[in-house]
């Protein structure tokens, strides 16, 4: 059996996880690793004359037929791509950035060059949703994705749940327990999110959406009281991944946290793991769990692909249809100031009379419904905490009321999913 | 473009989902359909002159390339099938009886003649589950599955809990609505579960299962009180489907109702919907869920296997290392007296002083801890009912006590699902 050379680009925990899977399979060799330091200890066991500390050495070596790009970030990840693709070589990556910010240049490229990029691991780590969506979920008009597609800010906000602790000393103890970066930007401000339902909602929709018209925010300004009242109210509040796409082609792409009711199934994905819900026609909907990070899910993923070329790599015009990222149209960006959301919002008002009416009557007139207000006690300093939540309403008209709430002290305003 | 050219065998409503979503796809042609009635009126348009009442007519065509087989049961489908393979015709089927009972010789035939057989809709209806076992997790040694597969009993079973109702009355209930045959014995017995598990179980371990070798047994002896003891100490009830292989290849498959923790996912799975949790290595833990049955959903999975089919029928040769079910083993059956579980036990005693004494001591001479053991009140005829969870005992040893218990009065014995 003839087998198939890969090049690893990167051996790290999911480097090593690879290239310690990979033995098991005859058909498959990984025939040279670029890692930065060659003389660094490890702890698999790699042939030094495998290792290289120039990716060049792999991308230009015509006896590679696959190049495995583990290494993240833009460049010089993407500029080793494209020199792989240019000679030739299918690839495999799970860079999430790359993809979310290079994804229509690499994909007309390796278009071009007849070879297929493929990328299970850049999102959801383990949890199969790629191929899935590309083979068996094909006949399907996707229209609709949620998502919890970041494990650093799920585990967070389980432990500020589960806890009734603080942001910060929860992402500090995730700091210490290597859950969170030392500077936890990427993850803690939806970056790592957004790159993913970037790619996701592209391949979902078969319309190319724009990594700079995913609208972002990130968990850094939830507050304990507001998981608090989020569980009295029937909620759980979660990091959410949102993307529908109209029949207009209009793609409303975002990452924000969410209140999500208890009886939708993302309420119930806790600390570290993933889950993608997907609607669309004919399916109805599906969700799918698991590990979103990590060494070994993630190498499940990336040995998956690699297995994908390995048995069909010789046949490279079939192959492309049932693998290949291809988009015919550009989506249409929809700006959050023109969505229709629920609502929840904390409110410290002075506890005059009629500040409840006043809350309400302001609501009117931006033709904002009520679903519920709620006025817990008064404090000593003679203020109250006022929790509302309010029906759909359009986003721009809340973002005035919160202005024109005089006296009143917005504590928070957080996107509610419907149930 | 050629057009890939098929034939339909079976116009329910499965049949027609099909048919109508296959209409947007312009590389898919369905030529020829089998029916029972030719005049009876339909909800979907069909030209007359594609109609046939003769199966034999469509897999004896030699313009057909893919036989959709839709009828269910074993003959006469079988020989359709059969004749299909020998004239060269790629197979698309959602018969899991047929794949339990006939599957090794089916998928033989398909090897023989180097053609494919996909099955999607057979498991699980929409959730995507044998394609990604098959391809995107190819590089993982699965080991244990714990599935629901089948949405009448789950109806069944969450109704009871819902509504605190006797399986007879929500039965009764579920068939008026349709969710549940006149004759329920092929769901309420397990049978279908068990058809389901035994083609998964295969193709995830890569070992052929043997049907006949698939431990069975239904809801129809839970009571309302199991559910209500379930719940007050932590669990739900559901029928499970379950499948275990160790390094041996000793294959522990089985369906069974099951007391399931509330910190389990499955324990969430609510009314006519599935799921299927998938642990192996690198992967871990995944969860897939969405609709088990029903026209479109199941209609997605027959469309996403059939343009599989299109996307790759000219290239047989490449086609079927990835969508092959080639089994090289067939795994080892074991014993259902043979495995070790945890019970949940449900007596009705006499309410004599030392009778919680007698069956710890019973339970000890057997080599049984309990995990917990609870007596509520007593009744107006002077018994007691005693509820009992095991720590993980031999099967045959909780039988033998079940027979030592004399003069009590088993109400249950349900297994239990470790959290």
């Amino acid at each position: 059996m003839e087998r198939i050379k890969i090049g690893l680009i990167g051996l790290g925990t999911v480097g090593s996880g690879v290239y310690k899977s990979l033995a098991q399979f005859d058909n498959v060799e990984i025939t040279k690793i670029a890692v930065r330091n060659i003389n660094k200890p490890r702890t698999v066991e790699v042939p030094t004359e495998k290792l290289t500390n120039d990716p060049y050495d792999i991308v230009n070596d015509s006896s590679i037929n696959v190049v495995v790009e583990l290494m993240g970030g833009v460049e010089p990840a993407w500029d080793y791509i494209k020199t792989a693709l240019e000679n030739g070589k299918h690839i495999v990556t799970a860079n999430k950035e790359l993809l979310a910010k290079k994804g229509e240049e690499l994909f007309k490229l390796a278009e071009k060059q007849n070879r297929v990029v493929l990328y299970e691991a850049a999102i959801a780590g383990g949890i199969p949703v790629i191929m899935p969506v590309k083979t068996i979920l094909a006949g399907n008009k996707i229209n609709k994705i949620q998502a919890i597609l970041n494990g650093t800010t799920n585990y967070i906000l389980t432990k500020m749940d589960a806890d009734g602790a603080s942001y910060e000393d929860v992402l500090k103890e995730a700091q210490e327990l290597g859950y969170a970066e030392a500077d936890p930007t990427g993850d803690v401000e939806g970056f790592d999110a957004a790159y993913k339902i970037t790619t996701l909602a592209t391949i979902s929709f078969n319309s190319r959406v724009k990594f700079e018209n995913v609208y972002r925010e990130g968990i850094t300004k939830i507050r304990k009281e507001d998981m608090q009242r989020a569980n009295e109210l029937g909620y759980k509040i979660k990091l959410i991944a949102s993307a529908t796409i109209d029949e207009n082609n209009n793609a409303d792409v975002r990452v924000h946290p969410m209140l999500v009711p208890k009886t939708h199934m993302l309420a119930h994905i806790n600390y570290v793991t993933n889950s993608v819900a997907i609607s669309g026609h004919p399916i109805g909907n599906i969700v799918l769990s698991g590990p979103g990070a990590g060494e070994f899910p993630t190498a499940s993923s990336v040995i998956g692909d690699i297995l994908a070329i390995a048995r069909e790599w010789k046949t490279t015009d079939y192959l492309l249809p049932m693998m290949r990222c291809k988009h015919n149209s550009t989506a249409n960006p929809v700006k959050i100031d023109d969505t229709y959301n629920k609502y929840y919002l904390s409110i410290t008002a002075p506890n005059a009379i009629g500040v409840i009416a006043k809350i309400g009557s302001i609501c009117a007139s931006k033709n904002i419904s009520l679903s519920s207000i709620v006025q817990k006690g008064v404090k000593d300093d003679n203020t109250a905490e006022i929790t509302v939540i309010t029906e759909k309403c359009l986003e721009k008209n809340i973002k005035e009321i919160v202005n024109e709430l005089e006296g009143c002290k917005i504590n928070s305003l957080i996107r509610v999913m419907e149930g």
